[in-house]
C-alpha cells in the first residue's frame, strides 16, 4: 500500500573537473546556493533557493566527470529501516554511511548498487538548510533568484544495463510506479519513466551496455518562459547547447540540455502533467521515441542517445 | 503509514441555476466537455481535456446555488473499505451509494456528513472516459483546448464550522497533512489548507458560523499567461470578476476569482509549490491573511470573507 | 507629411522626497542603471539597461514629489529648429537651455509650457551612454536585468485642463496621431492617447482641473510574465500597490500601477498594440472607461481619477 | 526627411501547391481568416484576425512555391505618387495596377522590380476589412484567435543578388534604415535588416546569386508563450519543423522556422526590440551570423542557407 515510500532524490553527487569555473556555473549561472565544503577543498554542497534540506547536490572534483551517487529521502527512521530490509531482501547488499560521514547535515544512510551499475542511497533524517524558505507569514523568496531561476534539483535519467530490474527495484522497494515506458519492437524495455510523487518522473533509465552512466540532471524551473531566460543565459555565457528549448512529449515538460563547464549534462525542466499511480501508463515504440523526447522536431537527436558520463 | 491515502478529489457535484448560460460558460469559457446527462435533463457531467476519469464535475439544476458534495478517489477497492471503517471509527455515520446511482461510470460510493457540514464521499473505482489523453504514442492534447483552457478540477474552499475536527479528520482518516495554516491571535484556526498529494492543497477550509458553505471551486491553468487569458476570456464574456489575476502567497498559486452565470464562484489557478509531507509548515497570523491571500495588494478583499454559497 | 516629427519621449525629470530609500527603489526595484549625479547632490541621472541615449530619467530632490517636464526627442538638429518654430507659430513661448545645462550628456533644448500647464521641452542631440546596449555581434545584454527588468521609460499620463488644445498641438507641431480617445457624454474630450510612433501612445492627457499634475510615469516590460514579476517584487518589497496586474483595453497593455517611495505613480506595462496612422482610431465613451482602463473588472478604480502629483 | 514613408508591408501573394491543404493550414492552424476567392477558384484572401486592410495574404495556386510579390502601404495618395517618382528616378520601370485588380479592396499599385529579382508593389488604398477589431468600445478580440493565434503578417527575408541596391533603394526610395547589417570579412554585405517603422525589420535581404527568392513569410504572435503554443501546433499537425523555437540575436525576435503543406518557409516571431532610426546600427560579422540568427545554439542551421522557394 502506498505508492510513496520514497519522498524524492533529495541529494545527488556530481564529479566535476575544475571547481572554480563549475561553481560559477552552477551559482551565478544555474542559481545555486553554496551551502559548505569539505576541509579539504575538494567537495562543495550547494542546494537551490526553494529547498529545505540542508543541501541536495554535492559536487566532488575529479579526473572524470560522472555520477558518484544519488539518494532518496525516505519519509521517517521508520520506513528508512523497512525499506533498507525490503533492499536486502531484493538481494542487494547493505552498506551503512554514519551520520554526518562526507554529507554535513545528513542523518545515517543505506547505500547499494543496482543492476544499472549505479550507487543509491536513501536516508530519512537531513536538517534544514539555515536558509530556508520562508515559513512565517512567507514571502515568495528572501533574496531574488539568481540565474536561470532554478528551484529545486528535479530528477536524472541513468543509462546502465537491465533496467527492467531496475525498474521492478523502484516499483516492488521503492514504492514508485512508471507513468510512461518506451518498449522495443520486440517488447523489450527501452527506457522508463519512474516517479514515487506526483511529479511525472523522479528519475529514469536507459537500456545502455555500460554500467554507472548519468545521461543528465535535471532542475526545475517555473515555466516556459524560465526556460527562455535560461536559454538566453546559455546564450550569453556560451554555454554548449545540446537540446532545445522543446517541449518532451513524454511527461510533458518544457526543457533544455546544455553542459555544464565539467561536461556534465543538466536539464533545465519546467511544466510537465500531474502523475497519479491510477491513470494509464502511457507506452512509446521505440520508433517514436525521438518524437517523445524531441516532440517539436519529431526527431531523435544523435547526442542524446551517444553521450553519457 | 503513508500521506497519500487518498488519490485527490475527483468528483464535485454543483448546483446552477440555469443550465443553458452556466453549460455554456463550463463548456465553451472554462473549457470543460460534457460527458453526458441525465434522462431528466437535470443533472449534467463535465470532464477537463486532460483528465482520465468519467468525469469530474457534475451541475445539478436547483434553485439555488452551492456545493451538493465532492467525492475523493482512493487507490484500491482495499484502500475504500480501510478508510470506511476509519471513517465510522471516526464517528460518522455512512451512507452506501450503490454503482451508477446519479453519477454514470462510477462504482460504489461511501457518504458521509463531516463537522463543517460538507457531504463527503468516497470511491475507488471510475470508469475511464471515452475520451483520454492519449496513451500511446501520445500528442498533448487530440482537440485544442478551449476558453480558458482548464486541465483540471483542483480543488476547493470550503467555510463551515469546527474545522478543527475537519483538520483532523483529514489528517488521522484521509492521511492528508497540511502545509500552511492561518491562526487567530488567540491561537485558533482560522484557515487550512490540506492536500494528500504533492499539490499544495486538495482543499481548504475557512473557519464560518453556517455550515456546509463553498467559497469556490479551483481549476487548474497551465501558467501565469493561460491566467492572463482567462482574465481575458472574462472581460471579454462580461463576467463578474471577484479578485486577480494576483499571486497567493498561500500555495503560491497564481490566481483569478470571479462568478459563474450561476453565481459560484470559480478559481482559476496555476502554479504553486510542490508539497512535501517533511516540509515545515507554513504559519500565518490572521492579520496578515489578507497578504497571504492577496500577496500583490496586501489586503484582504471584503467579498473574499463575505460571499459563499 | 511625416507622422514622427518627435522620435520619443526620451527624457523626464521627477521630483522625489528621498534620495535614498527612493533610489533604492529605481535603481535596484525597478531596474535602472544611475548614470551620474549633480555636484550638489540633489539630481541623479538615470537609464534602462536597454537605453542607448545618455540618460532617461532625473530625480530631482524636493519637497513634493511630482514633474518638472519631459522632453522628446527628434530626429535631427534641421527638425528640432523646424518643430521649435512651429511650437512659436503655435503660439508658446520658447525657452533656450543651453547644451548641457542640469542635464550632463545632452545638447540644446527648447522648453515651453503647453496648455495643460505641464513643461515640455525637445532636443535633438544627447550623447550615446558609456553602457549602451551592445551593437558588435551584440548579446541580448551584458549584466542581467535587475528586479523588475525594465527596459526603457516609456510614456507618461498628464492631468491638466484644457486637452483639446494639448491634443492639437501635439498633432499640429509634433507630428503625432491619437490611437485612442474618450469622449463624455456631450462630446468634449475626457482623454487622449498620442503618438508619434508605434507604441500606442508616447504620452497621454486627461482633463482636470488642476494644471500640470502627472499621473503616473510608465517604464516597458517584456511580456506578462514580466509584469507577475514585477509584481512579486512589489509584494515582497511592500510597495503600495494602486491596480493590477490587469490588461488595459485601452492600447490592450497589460499593466501594474504602485507608488515608489516618494509617492509617484508608476506604471509597468507590457504589450500593446503596434499603432499605425492609418488605423482607424478607437473611440471610448466615458461611461466605459473603467473597463477601457481596468479590462478585467470593468470598473472604474476611484484613485485612478483623484491621486495625482 | 522622415523615416517612414512607408508605412509597414501589407500585402504579399504566395504560390501553393494545394489549396485544400495549404489552406487549412493558414486558417486552421495559423489561424488567419478567408477573406475571399477569386471566382476562378485559383486564388485565396486571408488576413489575421488583428489586421485591419481588407486582407494581407493572397495565395495563389499555382505548380511551384514560392513568392510573386510583396506590396508596401505608404500613408497617402500624395505619397504614393512621389515615391512613384522616386522609384522612377532612382531607374526602375514601373507598371501600373488598376484598382481592384486581382486584389479585391485594393487601390491603385505601382509595381516594378528591384535589383534582387523581386516584385515589389506600392499602393495607399485599401478598403477596411468587414471584420476589424472593434474600434467603438472595443474588445481586444471578437472572436478567439485560433491554432497558432497570428495577429498580422509581419516581414519577409528576401533572396537574391545584388542586396546593396536594395537597400539603398529602401533607404533612399522608401526612407527605411537599417537595424542590423552582417557584413563578409572583405566588407561586403551579406545579410540587411530594413524598417520603416519601430518594427526591427519590415523586411530582409541576404545576398544569394538566384534572383526572387523568398526565405520566409514571418507572422506576429504575442509573446515566447505563444511560441511555444505554435509548437505545439507543429508537433501536433505534424508540420516539418525547420529551426526553433529559439532567439534570434538580430532583432532578439523570438522565432520558429517550419514549412507550410506546400514547401514556403513559414516564420513565427514575437518580441523583438523597438528600433528607432536614431539607434546605433548592430553589426554582425559573418562568422557569427550563426549566433546572430539562432542565438541558443550559437551555430549555423544547414537549411538556413540552402533552402529558399
Amino acid at each position: 500500500m502506498g505508492f510513496n515510500k520514497t519522498l524524492r532524490p533529495g541529494l545527488v553527487q556530481i564529479r566535476v573537473l575544475d571547481l572554480d569555473k563549475t561553481l560559477h556555473f552552477y551559482k551565478e549561472i544555474l542559481g545555486l546556493n553554496e551551502v559548505c565544503r569539505s576541509s579539504d577543498g575538494l567537495r562543495v554542497c550547494l542546494k537551490a533557493y526553494d529547498e529545505f534540506d540542508h543541501h541536495s547536490v554535492t559536487l566532488r572534483l575529479a579526473s572524470e566527470a560522472g555520477l558518484d551517487y544519488v539518494a532518496f529521502k525516505v519519509n521517517s527512521p521508520e520506513e528508512l529501516e523497512r525499506i533498507k530490509d525490503e533492499v536486502v531482501a531484493f538481494g542487494y547488499r547493505i552498506d551503512v554511511i554514519p551520520p554526518e560521514y562526507d554529507q554535513p547535515g545528513f542523518g545515517k544512510r543505506y547505500a547499494f548498487t543496482i543492476s544499472t551499475g549505479h550507487r543509491f542511497q536513501i536516508y530519512s533524517d537531513v536538517k534544514l538548510a539555515d536558509q530556508t524558505p520562508m515559513i512565517h507569514n512567507p514571502d515568495i523568496w528572501t533574496e531574488p533568484p539568481r540565474g536561470m531561476r532554478a528551484t529545486r534539483m528535479d530528477h536524472f535519467l541513468l543509462y546502465g544495463p537491465n533496467i527492467a530490474e531496475a525498474e521492478r527495484f523502484c516499483k516492488e522497494v521503492f514504492g514508485m510506479y512508471a507513468p510512461e515506458v518506451c518498449n522495443t519492437v520486440d517488447g523489450n524495455r527501452l527506457a522508463v519513466w519512474l516517479t514515487g510523487s506526483n511529479k511525472p518522473h523522479d528519475l529514469a533509465f536507459v537500456e545502455y551496455p555500460k554500467p554507472g552512466k548519468i545521461h543528465h540532471l535535471g532542475f526545475y524551473l517555473n515555466d516556459w518562459t524560465d526556460i527562455g531566460n535560461a536559454a538566453d543565459w546559455i546564450a550569453v555565457n556560451r554555454l554548449k547547447l545540446d537540446v532545445g528549448p522543446t517541449r518532451h512529449a513524454i511527461t510533458r515538460g518544457l526543457t533544455i540540455y546544455f553542459w555544464e563547464p565539467s561536461g556534465n549534462r543538466i536539464e533545465v525542466y519546467a511544466g510537465g502533467y500531474s502523475a497519479y499511480p491510477d491513470h494509464p501508463q502511457r507506452v512509446w515504440d521505440s520508433d517514436q521515441l525521438g518524437r517523445g523526447l524531441f516532440y517539436y522536431s519529431g526527431e531523435m537527436v544523435p547526442s542524446f542517445l551517444e553521450i553519457v558520463t
